[in-house]
């Protein structure tokens, strides 16, 4: 039996069966469909639409429906076509008619719209909490080794030396930007679609606000053929997974290349390292190149979604079905990524020896164009002249710190035996000591900043979804 | 002369230069660019690192040159790299030396960084302003029309009845969504990365609030190395502007749907039609068809640029530069299309006539349903009740509503003769009475609610820019 | 056991394990696994690597966890990392230390990449299959409904009359050309990688041509680093299945419309269409949205690798790991959609009346404007007079045929009262007699070449992957 | 005044003018337009649709506007909303009524749909010479360096040693796919769909085949409806550079990694380098991480266009116009990139001594346990006997070379004194000499195979366009 035989004289192809039911995959939904419907009946009740009796029978019944789930004894049936299906017939058969009463004003549109919703609002309180756990990590390994220097890179070629903590922090704001992003996401996932009908409205007195209120969202929707149809709140959450991905397959490029022998700045856990079936000396990142390939189809999926959502009539149409699968695998993906890479970052060990080793005095050369810019040169100028003392130590193949002080008075005289002061990697440092520089004391107060946003924003996640 | 050629022995390669030079695109930035170059002047005067004179004749040039620009007389060279480039060579000419010094602790990494969030968050107050002028034409047809009634569709097959006032309203919503992720973007975009550097921080004793503050925007990035390679306001932009695109898409959708000969629901004004080199007779929806299609550009724009960033390394890459064409394209896309589709709003004409016609009783078996539930039947039950009587007419070849009394009781004995009562679309429509329903009650609150979002959000999205 | 255990002395997270394990998607390829080990068997003991006893053991097993597949009773191990390690396992178990001889000189990454290119060709073969059963569908419909006129829409509005033949047939011709590109990829897909090893070459003589005919391959890698990492036929492949999707999703639009109450051209079969969970009387065409819904997630799959791909170093990155989910999803999207979609043209009924009705005369228009072109008037003239003979019509709410001859004469005396011989859609139709037009003759000669170009490819189809 | 004025009586909006005019971009196709026309006007006049002098007179005009557009004095006139217009429109002035009678039969959408075909063939022409220059490149630095060794990587980790001719032509081989992609892509392009009228067919006596070879082009068009709105070839092109874009950002990446500090196995010229504005010692391979970059676009491109795409009703609609922008911006970025990689290869200098550098014996593990092979021990036990000789040899300290005889027999007693001659990186690179492997011999084959293919495709890429 199905919802919606009544007008029907023929029957159902069996592939187009097949092609249509979605039960194989929106069962996930289970918790989520039980939890708004017994919300549901609650508001029908207050509504004189159930008796008390019913009522409780309703909530009996979806309690017991519940448990068959969670302990994976729920007996499926060929018609069960989706999950609201599959339940409003396993409540039928145990609690009689009343549970025909269950849809009373209710459509399945407004039913999966609140459910995905609910969904969302949880995946996004896992995400959440994943991404903290990732970001603790990143912290952990800046505080322990917060005063090793690396040479910094842009396009990838040495540019100035940086503390490894600075550098690890990097990562820690593009996920708290990815936090904030989460939480504007759950603030709109969190208004209330049921009640609106298959689009027009529900026509029995119910009260949203309070239907809403039971099921710990924010608001209503304030169009019903508007709210059926909705599924910005999912393209956003897939896009802020998209952009998870893209952060996460930066910080796997970082990894990959700094524990590379190129670099060895780090070295890999075993525990996430894995050998080569045919090369017996291999140890391969593979945990950090899943990583890095696991953005394509976090894109993928957000593409796939905003596809489908182009040229769409307005109200329901089935193509909205597809929001399901890329929903779901963008939420296992970051569930099984993002403790992966937790796990690399707290297990990983920072190579000082290699670091030191890979310093070039040529890193500090804007240094020694900063001593020029202090005794009253122009940058652009100092510039330039550093510019040239780099060449000359190349053309003579030594490091730019041993060309001799005579060296540095013919390309300017400004130059005072105080120049080789500059020559310190301790010192480039720590002139950066802005906020947001890599001076130790700006990278320590950095650090507490983001201790702080971390506890602030757990707190924050949690009660967006309550 | 570029800003770093002291260490080069040779000479770029002409297609290389071709390649790599941003001036033909980045020129846009200029008022941005000379915004925070006057910014920094002062930060640097006030670090005592400029004079008080050398800063009133950088800002007094850095003036002249905002003039040639808005003038559309500057003069550019063939070594303007870019736009930061080319500014800062004519500054060199006008006032000499001084000119120079404007580069001390800064790069272009984070100068670009900081016109790119200048440039978006005027952007964003731009396209806020566009849609809010079509949020209003959408409050004004609705009001005009408010009591018109259409048949309301899903899976582009007749549901049940609607207000035409409801249907045009319920694309309110989507912008005012779109306006409220445009605001969250903006908050992350007014964020200053400007002290930076290159990639470590500024070693001097720039007042990053100060500047910050300067410049109009909320705070400083709390690391030079994420400040420097972060894009992901862009990105955001792209994605609000992808998804407003595929809101447009849907609305144009259903406009040209409803325009149709197939339906008829709405005229669309000789100024956004268009006709045929071949067929005398066509009257097209260009303007429609070509804002669904601007959809393609505007997902392909957020695609280039996600896919620019994945698998980055950390810190400033060249890659970066790709930021630029796709923002570009993107507010572009936007300022042009969001006025023409106001612009069809605003002069299509509704007519009634054609939706009174499309209305068949057919679209209120849920209206009747709906009795016998008034009546104690449950809702599965009473549904396929309806169900045959629909089947039935279908058989019989007559309306819904011109089945007898006879037949109705033949199905339920629960029919009474006032179920002919329920055979009203205006009463369809009132019954949906609910916050969001279509009832014109629940509509007229609706528009009152949406004048009141509309009113505040123009107020809170210039107080985010400013 | 894993294959790759020796020099490692601490053991996998496991957390790490369940995101690198591919086992639970890769074990698809088991049949195309065991082909190709079974051929490599040969090659080595071609190469006297093995002997002929060894490889008889080798094929035994081989075939042996071939029956344990395909019944349903291959037992996995929480070792088998993936299908290759489980096949290997299963086998050392079956036939002991001659197993482990099996990999000389092999390794997994050109063994994924044969399996991979072998299960491509099989999946090809059956989209062709499926999609030549869905033109054979097309063809029938054009066949038995020759002669029914339908206006032709261009921008959705009424353009010119067209045979309804013709319309159906334009699908046949975008899906053969999407059958052209399918049999270029498998000729691209047709290369054998096996013998690359893990990305320098094969070691031992192994006759790598000879091993390519075994599998049915026409040619052999050119170059082993490329080999082991070349995914192009892939993403060849969901290019071609996000077209096909494409036109399936256009092919499903015109399906929906055409069969919408504001055409009723055709009627969609019941067992192709669903109903409401509210409202009784609905009767949708869930089959085609999702259709139409399907193309997001084939586009998905489609930008999903190509992400992955970019910005790879070369040789095997286990990124590439990250080739399988999109393909397996697009073949299995294929695979549930085609069928559904030919079974929706086969049992879909064409309404000539509907058709009928919706014929309007100013469809006649451009033959008006052929009248005067006739005598003698150029093209341009002739377009505009008529444009005003519309207008005129529009103005006074009359058919364009029942404008006075006076009527037509005041705009142009080159008219003479044989102009209403031009007010006839079969004349209209039997006019565009040019190969490619729509007038029975040529529409006729369409279908005669269709049915040779699939009675053709078919046969080519098979000779590509064998 | 417009081609289609005559039944409009208002005016259009002025905003929507700029929005649906396409002059600005389009006026690229003057050329295949004027071919288009001029091959139609040869077409009427064998029709017996145009006299002799009034075809001279069409020609004539047309070659003059040629010369107007190539010498850059064409004077567009703001009614000029696109290409088509704006030469129709002067053809008229030059020539007078005779150019209205151009356009008899023909519509602007079957007249741009070959322009797009004919523009395309043009640019397939350009890319696949761009291509070829850029093999003949890496052929060129292969045969230089034909036996330069260095460490193979997979997953960035040394795997195996491989020649640096091998590697790089691995390179070669992915744009021989390409290639061939491309000759497909333009073997389908070359179906002329003139003399399709707006959608149904041409209603005059065209000789169309006449028509296709007059263009150079192969066939015909069989469906006019299909023909209207077929963009496969351009959907289908934008693939194909989507896929040289993702190969170029391979090679990038690979450049970028290989010319950094941690390898220096490359040094690319200055003249495809730039400094920085801040550190004076900078040189960035810019050239290369913009072309990494531009993948994004060209992707971006793709996703663009299948967007478009989805769902569209069948026939022309204005969407299609959307096509142009991401066409050109494709054929552009191509056009500019390729050259530049190729003078980036022509010009870089391998770093043999920084090569040798990086060769570590345990790059020969593999070697080792062929060795065993070779001595009878299955290779799965040989994988493990040298694993953990690494383990050991990575537990000393020491290469694995260095581990004395003992310890070799200590874990296996097959190991004999002549197991050295196993560490030699010649050895390890003669022994893969089967097809596509890494031994010189091999290496010249394949060099010697890619010249043919060379000379062979370049041949056939022009007889397929002509």
């Amino acid at each position: 039996m199905t919802l919606w035989g009544g007008r029907f004289s023929g029957s159902t192809d069996e592939r187009m069966k097949r092609f249509n039911d979605s039960f194989s995959f929106d069962w996930r939904l289970y918790a989520v469909d039980i939890q708004g419907s017994g919300a549901y009946a609650s508001a029908l009740q207050r509504a004189g639409l159930l008796t008390e009796d019913e009522q409780q029978a309703i909530h009996a019944g979806l309690e017991q429906i519940l448990s068959e789930f969670a302990e994976d004894r729920f007996a499926a049936h060929p018609t069960d076509e989706d999950i609201h299906t599959a339940i409003e017939r396993r409540l039928t058969e145990l609690i009689g008619p009343a549970a025909g009463k269950l849809h009373t004003g209710r459509s399945r549109n407004d039913q999966v719209a609140v459910d995905l919703c609910l969904w969302l609002l949880e995946s996004i309180q896992r995400t959440h909490d994943h991404l903290a756990e990732l970001q603790a990590a990143l912290i952990d390994q800046a505080e322990t080794h917060i005063s090793l220097i690396m040479p910094g890179y842009t396009h990838l070629q040495p540019a100035q030396p940086v503390l490894f903590s600075h550098w690890i922090m990097s990562y820690f704001w593009m996920f708290q930007r990815d936090q904030a992003r989460l939480h504007d996401c759950a603030r709109r996932a969190s208004v209330c679609p049921l009640g609106s009908g298959a689009l027009a409205g529900n026509p029995f007195p119910i009260d949203r606000e309070a239907l809403a209120a039971d099921l710990g969202m924010s608001a209503v929707t304030p169009n019903s053929i508007d709210a059926v149809s909705n599924r910005d709140h999912i393209v956003e959450f897939l896009f802020c997974a998209a952009l998870i991905g893209t952060h996460l397959s930066r910080l796997a490029e970082d990894l990959i290349l700094f524990s590379s022998p190129g670099y060895r700045f780090l070295q890999l856990d075993e525990a996430y390292t894995t050998g080569s079936s045919l090369m017996p000396q291999k140890r391969n990142p593979d945990s950090l190149e899943l990583t890095r390939g696991k953005s394509g189809r976090l894109i993928g999926n957000l593409v796939g979604l905003l596809t489908v959502l182009k040229g769409l009539p307005s109200t329901y149409n089935k193509d909205l079905q597809e929001d399901k699968d890329p929903l779901f695998d963008a939420v296992d993906t970051l569930n099984m990524t993002l403790p992966v890479v937790t796990g690399v970052i707290e297990t990983m060990l920072p190579n000082g020896e290699a670091m030191n080793a890979a310093l070039d005095t040529s890193l500090l050369a804007t240094d020694i164009a900063d001593y020029l810019v202090e005794h009253g040169v122009p940058f652009r100028d100092a510039h330039h002249v550093v510019g040239r003392l780099v060449m000359q130590a190349e053309q003579k193949q030594v490091p730019l710190a041993s060309l001799s002080l005579g060296d540095f008075q013919a390309e300017s005289p400004v130059f005072a035996s105080d120049v080789e002061d500059s020559f310190s990697f301790e010192r480039a440092i720590s002139r950066k000591n802005v906020p947001g520089g890599t001076a130790t004391e700006a990278v320590n107060h950095q650090i507490t900043s983001a201790k702080e946003r971390l506890a602030d924003h757990q707190g924050s996640a949690r009660s967006s979804s309550e």
